[in-house]
Parts: C-alpha cells; structure tokens; sequence
C-alpha cells in the first residue's frame, strides 16, 4: 500500500478484513516490522479514539511515534504563489518535505470547514500532503473522509455477521451541532464493497453526494428502512446540499431500542446520549459501538503494516 | 494491586516501601515485566511532576506510555440519563470502556472544582473510570486524594528516619490561590499507617474532614507543634468546613529556618518561595523537597509495578 | 560534550560534521548508547522542526524521550529573593533540580521578549537551567543563539561544498514580525570556525551585536556582497541595536533567483514565500532548505552523542 487516503487505497478488502481478524490474536506479530520507523502523527483537529487507537497501532508494530499539534506550532500556507505577509508563516511545500525527512509514515488529521464546500471537496489539505510529502499519507479523517473508520467498521461488521448478505442500514440521526459528512461518505464506500445489503435513511435535504451514494438505495421513511435490519449505523452528518447547514434537529429520528429491534447498534463515537441515541440502545447488548472502537487499533494497524510492507 | 486511587489500595505498605528504595539502585530490573503493555495518562488538569515521574517510571518498566491532555480533546459528561444537546459531546460510560481497549492501565489527573463539596467529595470524575474503566485506574491526583505523592513521601520519611518512631508535622502554610486538600488528606492517611507520631497544626478554621484526620493531633499553635519535629510537612490548603475558601494569608505561619530547627523540610512541590517557606529552609541542608519530587518516579514505579504482577 | 549551549561547546568542529556525514548513512549505529537514558524537552515556545528533528535523534540513538509544554504547566520565576504570591508557582532552582532527577539530558527552547534586551542578552532561562540543573543541557534556540541549527548549517555546508573556502553570505530579508537574532548569530559564530569567506548584509540599522560580528566583513550593498557567493544564508532578524524593532520591510532585499545566481539558497525554516524569497528560489535545484532541515536531525544526534558519551 503506498498510501492510504481512501478506501480505495486497499486493494484486497477481505483479505485485510481476515487479516485484521487473525491480528487480534496477537497484536504483536509482526513488531520486527516497525523497527526504527517512525509515524509522525498530525492533528490539526483533536482526537482522542483515532489518536490513541492509531499511536497504539503503530507501537504495536513496534513503530516509534512523534505526535504534533500543528495548530501549536503555526499556521501553513496551502495556496501557491502567494505574498506570505499575514497569518500564515510555513508553506505547506516546506512542511511536508521537511516531515517526510523525519519520518516513514505521516498520519494527517483534518476537518473541513463545513463552509466553502469546494474548498472542503478538493480535500486541498490532504492533497497537498499527498502532493509535496515523500513518504506515504494516511487519513486520521479528512473534509470528506474517514477510511480508518470504515475499516473498523467493516472488520466489525464482518465479525459479527452470521448470515450471507445481511442488511446494513445508515440511518441519520439529530445533532445540535454541524458535523462532516466524512464518517458517512467512508461508510457508504466500504459497505459498496462488501457483501452486504445497503439502505440509507435520512430527512430529505440530507442527501450525501452522488458521488458517493451511487446507486445506493435512499428511503425518507425511517421506519420502513431499519426493517428486518441486521446492522444500523447511526450517525449525524450535516447538509451537503446546502452545505454544513443544520437543517433539521428532529427528534423522531433518535434511534430507539424499539426502532432498532433485533438489529445491531453501531456508531463511530463519541455519541451524544439521548440525542443520537437513547440510553437504552448503548447500555443494551445490542450496541456494538465499544467493539468498533476497539477494532480503530486493528484497522490502523492492518493499514500501517501493509504501507510498511511496501516501504 | 487491582486499582491505585486510594494509599488503602495498598496491601503491605512497609514491604512496598523497601521494595521501592531498592528499586532506586536498579531501577530498569523489571523492564520486561511492561513489555507489550501500555500506560494511558489522562490530563483533566496540568501536571509537570506527576507527568513526567509517571512516564518515567513507566518506561523504566517497560512500558509504552500514551498522554491525553482530554480538555484539548472534548467535554466528558458524567451525569446518568441526561440528554447530551450541550457542551458534553461524549460519556465517560463509552470513554473509559473504549480507552480501557487501548490501555493495560489507566492514569487519571482531575482537580476539584472547590466549589461543590458534595460532587468532590463524590470524587465523581475518578469513581466513573473505576465503575466504567475495564482495566486497573491509578490516581495521578483526584479532587481528594493524591496517593502517588504520599507514597513518595512514605518512602522519603522512611529513608531518612535515624529513630524510632520519628515526630512528624504537617504544618499549614499561607498561599494566594485555593489549593485541594488532596495533598494534606492523602499525607496524613499514610502517616497514620506508619510508625510516626503525626500532628497537624494550622489555623482554626482549616481543619481537615474528621473523616481523614481521625484521632491525629491537631494544635493550632505552631511553634508549639512544631517542637521537636523530625519532620515537618509544609503544604497550604483551603478550608475545608467554609469549602474552597481562602480564610487566612497570615503571613507568621510561613515556614522559617528559625521555626524548623533541626527537623528535615518537606513539600510535594511546586511551592511558593517567600510565601510558603522562606529562601533560607528551601536552599538549606534541611530541605528534602528535590529527594521527595525524585521519590515520585520511584513510588509510581511500585504501583505500577504491582498492577502489572496482578494483571 | 558537558552541555550544548553554544557552538563554542563542540570541541572538535571539523570531526563533528565528518561523523554527523557518516551517521546518515547509519543513523542506527549507537542505538545501545542511549538505552534507557532519557531526554526531556521542554518548550516556552513553539516548535515543528526542531521538536520533530531532536525527538527523532534521540530515539535514533536509542533514548526514551519525554516532552512538556511548560506553560501548559505553570509559570517558573527565576528572580532570587521574590516573595512569590503573584503569577509565578514554581521557582527554577525546584524545577531544574527536580527535572533532572528524570532525565538523563534537558534540552530547552525559549525565544527571546524582544523587549528587555538585558534580559534576553542575559540568556536568564537558559542560564538558569545551567545553573541549577544537574544533568547536560542542550540549546533548542534560546534568547539569542540556536546552535543546534547551526551545526546543521555547518553540515550542509561540508556536504555540499566543492571547492576550498566558499564564499558565504548571509543576506538580511523582510519579514513582517519582529523576529530574534538567534539563527543569524549562532550562524555568524559558526562560519567563523569553518573554511569559509563570509560576508554579512543588511540595511544600516540592523547591525547584530559586536560581540558576534567581530571582525566579519559587512556590506551594507546586497548586490556587491552576493557577488560570487557560493552560499547565501537568507534570514530576517529585528534590529538589535533599536532593539527588536522592525526598521525596514524594504522588499528589495528579499532574496531572488537573478540576485542568487549560481549559489545555493539557504534558510532555517519555516520561511515566507514571497516575502523573504521569491518562489523561483525556493522551487529550484538551488535551494537546498530541504537538506538543511534533515541535516538538524544529524546535528541534534552527534549532540545528544557526544553528551551520552561522556555521561
């Protein structure tokens, strides 16, 4: 794997599925791997499950970590040719050449603006990662974007699924505040490519990217998509339409233990608690969203190791 | 050791000091006993020493060490049953279980607010990642109780003590913030386990909770509870009766070279020169402060040690 | 190596660079010599590259690293005798004394207040730490000299050097802050010790100190002075004698491809396109900032080396 920036990026998705799996067994297999490689980890947004789940995938591998707070430092430049006379002091031509000399692997952490749509769907701050590093970028979650999660999300699908082409069912949820598309984007991808049964459902107005949603099924009525569901992924993303508006808070669309029925629960987390989803679900054996969080490690590491693999 | 929140937490205690003025001639001896195994320190609150003795004393067995400072990351809600539409945008219930996937042992800082007595006094913040946390919890200093620095200071006592049954006092000091009682209360639970003859004195209105000081001597005359001290424990606190308040900056209770005599000067540190103790105490033979802050690594090192045995 | 402070602490400059060469071919070679010794890095200031180069040559050499932001913890006082009931928590003489208790090396970055240049010429913090710390103290650019980013220069400089005593200049550029003097002294200082020609331009008023400049030509013309130049050491600094003033942003003097020539273009990093240089510079074979900012890696190695040597 020379990058991995999308879920495209992985070429054999079940084989890293299984290999995922086996990993688990014994996380420290392959340490020898790692050996005097260095992960350098940028967070220009906080983190705290991506953080330590991809730091503790890196050392399980036996990898050393250097873990820096862009914002601490100062702020880049990303537009070319510019007169850098006012906020910003470091081009990102610099920075990323300068990084990849430090490093065998540079992690990058970035949120979109939820502002200038284009700008966000350029994905101009990983792009230019990908454009000037000379080492391979992973995605700790970009403007539009979050394959490390969807690789957790499908190792935990697959772990759990006891019949051939279960249904899996992305159901929007309220949230007080504006959040990326980028967990659901990475979602729909990864579910595209497996053997499952996908449905989204949401509000109207909350349509993702075509792009994205291909020729996924999307169904306005909750309740009719969660039926006979196997596996709801609950999670709130903001307009792309009309773009990073909230356009609904509407609580009928809260996941209950009775909407949910014999479904497994997911969500990426951190999940607000009687908004997204109430008590009831995360409290009860039918959530997941603990096991997913654990599956960050083995997803990061399964990335991690097959860009070694390739260095 | 199953937890480290509370000095009851430890079962032999004078075994436990030996043992860690042994570890100081070998400190890397049981560097195999971490390997593989990964610490996560949890900052609510700054920290300089407890920071870097903990990590230190971490690696010197072994172990990966992770750092969260969690306010950069975001707000924990902590209250049951509450619907999350404000500033807390994740529950300890889904935090503690998920970190608890990527740690062996979970280290936690979190002040008190000293204003609501109750909701300290619950230690509501430490008591959530015992109750959710699925692996051992060590208290880097909680709103009541700051076991690591007792146990440094357990072993600095024992270290030093020349007699039997030495007298020690924790003598109040003046200070211009409001400072926890952890510090005091933590103190004074491990001399009550040792063989120390302890007095406290401070002025009126600064007592301690009974709960802490039990049968412990309280004089409200310095000088005269300072007479022929061994060791004299020096440390401001608020009140804990008019909680969180400042009652008292009298400058007479700070400690002086005159008032200390021939007893040996102790403080967890940081401490304000001039205003706690005078130069003179501080930059004298008599002052033990250095030997106590490089005890920290060393107490550290036994707990996290025993909860690696018991692992 | 006792402390890497200033350049004048390498004892054998040449050998130094010669090894620093070799050492990129190997940089894993003395990874038994820094086992289980420890460097603490504490930063008053901001840092990408010389945080990511130090830690990434420390753990080259086997170290356990461990880094504080310390206004993240609290604010040193450094003034002997203050009654310390204002700002200040802690005294340097407890900090440097207690850190040193777990580190085997403190390496230390403090910018200069441009303001109270006594202070600064004073270098109080970094001298402090000398002082009153008891293990080796490495320089991460302090108030007014950054030699760990000068030995690197050295070594770019060797590395790329084809003839006998090039000709270097160090141009003066705008910049729209007021920036230190650090980088240009602690350069000036080491070309005096190597091979070289050296030249210093800028405009009248931003003379640095004597007590660096010595008897190093300077031309107040930047054409004149960059005729025939080998290596041109760009760098902005504010006025030292009207101290940490901004006395001129005259954009003719930043530096462009028909003033650089045939010679390499140098910078510390992070640089403003368009401001101190023109991209034509920067996006040529001419620039060798890339290598210059690898090179600290080598430098901050052959540092932390020779100090563990003679630990």
């Amino acid at each position: 794997m020379k990058k991995y920036t999308n879920i495209k990026d992985i070429s054999n998705l079940k084989e890293t599925i299984r290999e995922a799996i086996l990993l688990k067994m014994d996380p420290f297999e392959f340490q020898d791997l790692g050996k005097n490689k260095t992960l350098v980890m940028l967070f220009f947004n906080s983190s705290l499950r991506t953080r330590l789940s991809t730091e503790k995938a890196a050392k399980n591998l036996g990898m050393n970590v250097m873990i820096l707070n862009v914002n601490d430092a100062w702020n880049l430049e990303f537009e070319d040719g510019t007169i850098m006379n006012a906020n910003t002091s470091e081009h990102i031509k610099e920075a990323a050449q300068v990084i990849s000399q430090y490093a065998d692997i540079i992690a990058v952490r970035a949120f979109p603006s939820l502002t200038d749509k284009q700008k966000d769907e350029s994905e101009f701050l990983l792009q230019s990662f990908i454009k000037y590093a000379t080492v391979p970028i992973v995605n700790m979650e970009s403007a539009t974007a979050h394959p490390l999660q969807a690789l957790a999300d499908a190792i935990t699908i697959t772990e759990l699924t006891e019949k051939a082409n279960p249904k899996v069912v992305l159901s929007w949820a309220p949230h007080p505040k504006a959040l990326p598309q980028a967990v659901a984007n990475s979602f729909v991808e990864m579910m595209q490519n497996m053997d499952v049964d996908l449905t989204i459902t949401h509000p109207e107005g909350y349509e993702l990217s075509k792009e994205i949603t291909k020729n996924t099924a999307i169904n306005y009525k909750q309740e009719e998509a969660l039926k006979n569901a196997d596996f709801v992924y609950v999670k709130n993303w903001s307009s792309y339409n009309d773009y990073g508006k909230v356009l609904s808070q509407d609580k009928s669309w809260m996941m209950t233990k009775e909407k949910l029925g014999a479904a497994k629960f997911m969500h990426c987390l951190p999940v607000r608690r009687n908004v997204v989803v109430e008590d009831a679900v995360l409290d009860s054996e039918s959530s997941v969203v603990i096991k997913q969080a654990n599956n960050r490690t083995f997803a990061a590491q399964m990335v991690l190791k097959q860009i070694l693999e390739d260095l």
